[in-house]
């Protein structure tokens, strides 16, 4: 189902110096699936990370945030667990992520305060942590540098197919190495990052130019998409630099920096992206583009009710161009002084409202041109300022609500 | 589809003295069905409205806001037609709202800015005005007091059945009759008021008083309901007091405004909660309490981030208790300073979530039972305040989806 989304090859993605992979088979849910994941990274790594700001963040979130913060970045080890989210669970559950950090540490050889926890699934259930503890000596036996592929495949939930890219880019003569992986595919409205996003490079980072990276390369993609407007309890991106690589980036206001920005940037929009054609029932790929307003939130609200809208998502799936949705959706997006005659709608290269009116030339026939796309741009212009934002998303169909309503059976 | 909902008795509609209604087959967007709706006022009647907060909010909406500050509160008629919205169309859409008044006017003898007019269907079409007026001869020749059913007929567009209901109250020892009309059926979070809701009584109530009323009433009703959290471009709840019956409102502080608005807003909720009944591919019925929060708007996020969340919609449509959805959506809801640790959840009688984790005597088998139910109550206990908000909403279906891709074909 996912819309132009091919798999990825396993021989493209690159080893990141100072990193392996291990996946096990825990039975954490169903049986005979990827369900597990350790990532070992080598001494002398900076490691940050952003999460999601639900106020019912999952246990492992809140322990990931304490271990960043006392283990002064010497992380040295992410441990993710699938088929449940860990996830308001109270006590116990924070007493399961800290047992699983001292299952990892313990055959690691590092702290248990050295290993960040990561969990997804479902919601309001007791995290089997025996199973994990159990399926830990396997995936630690299995760490590689190469296995990227399998790390993707081991974070899928309702993903219909792992997500994993790499990049590279010379920085001061030297090649610089980024891979990354992603999973979705529901409960997606990421606000700080998506449900798990991971991207290591082996470029030498300082803490604080790291934490700044992240940020930067969230806002830009895991925080601007939407499947479903649900933001999930787990949340959470992290980038980990190995410094295994001759390049070290100590100045925010070097070209190296910003050459390191912008490849990372790039990077996790492609992973973002693939989320988002890998969304759960998504037919369509939607480019929502939001140009000239007052400042870059109004953009955003305006971009978020259009993505969000079950209206203008079921006209999308259907190829309907009931694009006065569009419009409604705009009206009600929670900028009160917005001028809707000042506003114009194009879809694709289709001049859809004029002054917040059809436009007298938009003809029905064009609009449905570009609505049996699998592709579709939508750029809503404000006419009332210089700022823009940009968003993805996909359309809802039959299937976001199988899935939705089959999802633990 | 609809939950629970049994067609109106036309014989319970009770006739409004001082108001007639007439339709008519005008063939605005379908053929052979009911589509254009006056209801004539007779004189000295009040009239007052609320209307959507939609920006866009439509050209019939813009002349019914003009026309009731205007003619000092001498409304003479309204006029209501289905199949297009009339909204997204500028300056030619508040042309053809003003002609369709002044046709209206012709007619009845009045003057344009004494007639209200409404619209309801597709957004971003042009008004066919000429089938209106074609239309109106008719809808006037059949004005009689007792049309109240064809009337709720007249003005729906996906509802699957007419909604309309009346009440009476003693007040003075004066019988007091109320009696409306609503329609649905998607497109409905609205802010203000419904898609569009029309109450007449028969008591004597000064202008400013009726203003008092309707806000009341609406913000007790159609204010709180919600089927896919879009709101309406067209969303309109007009309330008339024909003064007919020898009961007279002066004083708000009177037992007598009282009675009268206790029972307004008895016969709005109804009219609203069918609404929701008959939401677009509606399977259950569900009604959000949050308690004990600090102020009424932060119960109400809550609620509205609970009933507009698709995964926990298609949870309640496959009636699999998948819980954890609903403390997401509390989460995210955007009360940051929301102490999750004091959240309970409770589902009908099952006590769900305790201190913010899973209550230990929570068994999956209770929760299983009453998500079966057509009807369920979720309520949400916050630990920090004395308000509340009830709100009123529905799952999302299959159903809803097909309706929504298919609506304008």
């Amino acid at each position: 189902m996912a819309v132009n989304l091919p798999l990825p090859d396993p021989a493209a993605l690159l080893p990141v110096a100072g990193l392996e992979l291990g996946f096990a088979e825990a039975g954490i849910r169903k049986a005979q699936r990827k369900d597990l994941l350790v990532l070992r990274i080598a001494p002398g790594a900076a490691v940050a990370g952003v999460f999601t700001q639900n106020r019912f963040c999952a246990a492992p979130v809140q322990v990931c945030k304490q271990h960043l913060a006392s283990s002064g970045g010497e992380i040295r080890a992410l441990v993710v667990n699938t088929g449940n989210a860990n996830a308001g669970t109270g006590a116990p559950g924070l007493e399961h992520a800290r047992q699983t950090c001292a299952a990892v540490a313990a055959l690691l050889g590092c702290a248990a305060q050295q290993v960040l926890p990561f969990s997804t699934g479902v919601i309001l259930e007791p995290l089997p942590v025996d199973r994990i503890q159990a399926g830990l000596p396997a995936a630690v036996a299995s760490l590689r540098p190469d296995n990227w592929y399998q790390a993707a495949e081991a974070i899928m939930t309702t993903d219909t197919q792992p997500k994993a890219a790499s990049a590279s880019v010379e920085i001061d003569g030297r090649k610089v190495t980024l891979t990354g992986i992603s999973k979705g595919a529901g409960m997606i409205r990421p606000n700080m990052a998506t449900m798990l996003g991971f991207i290591a490079t082996d470029a030498k980072v300082a803490q604080p130019l790291l934490e700044r990276l992240v940020k930067h390369a969230a806002d830009r993609s895991f925080n601007s998409i939407s499947i479903d407007g649900d933001t999930s309890t787990n949340d959470s991106f992290i980038l980990i630099a190995t410094g295994a690589a001759d390049v070290e980036i100590t100045d925010a206001d070097s070209p190296a920096y910003r050459q390191l920005e912008a490849a990372l940037t790039g990077l996790s929009q492609q992973l973002a992206q693939m989320i988002v054609r890998d969304g759960e029932g998504a037919t369509k790929f939607i480019t929502i583009t939001v140009e000239q307003g007052a400042n870059e939130e109004e953009c955003r609200k305006i971009g978020y009710a259009i993505a969000h809208s079950p209206l203008v998502k079921t006209a999308f799936y259907a190829s309907d161009p009931n694009l006065g949705r569009i419009l409604a959706a705009i009206g009600y997006a929670g900028v009160d002084d917005l001028e809707v005659d000042q506003v114009d709608l194009y879809l694709d290269d289709v001049w859809v409202a004029r002054n917040g009116g059809r436009n007298p030339d938009y003809q029905e026939q064009d609009g449905q041109r570009v609505m049996r796309q699998s592709e579709i741009s939508v750029r809503v212009v404000l006419g009332r300022g210089t700022h823009s934002a940009t968003l993805w998303t996909c359309d809802l169909s039959h299937d976001y609500v199988s899935i939705n309503a089959d999802y633990r059976s």
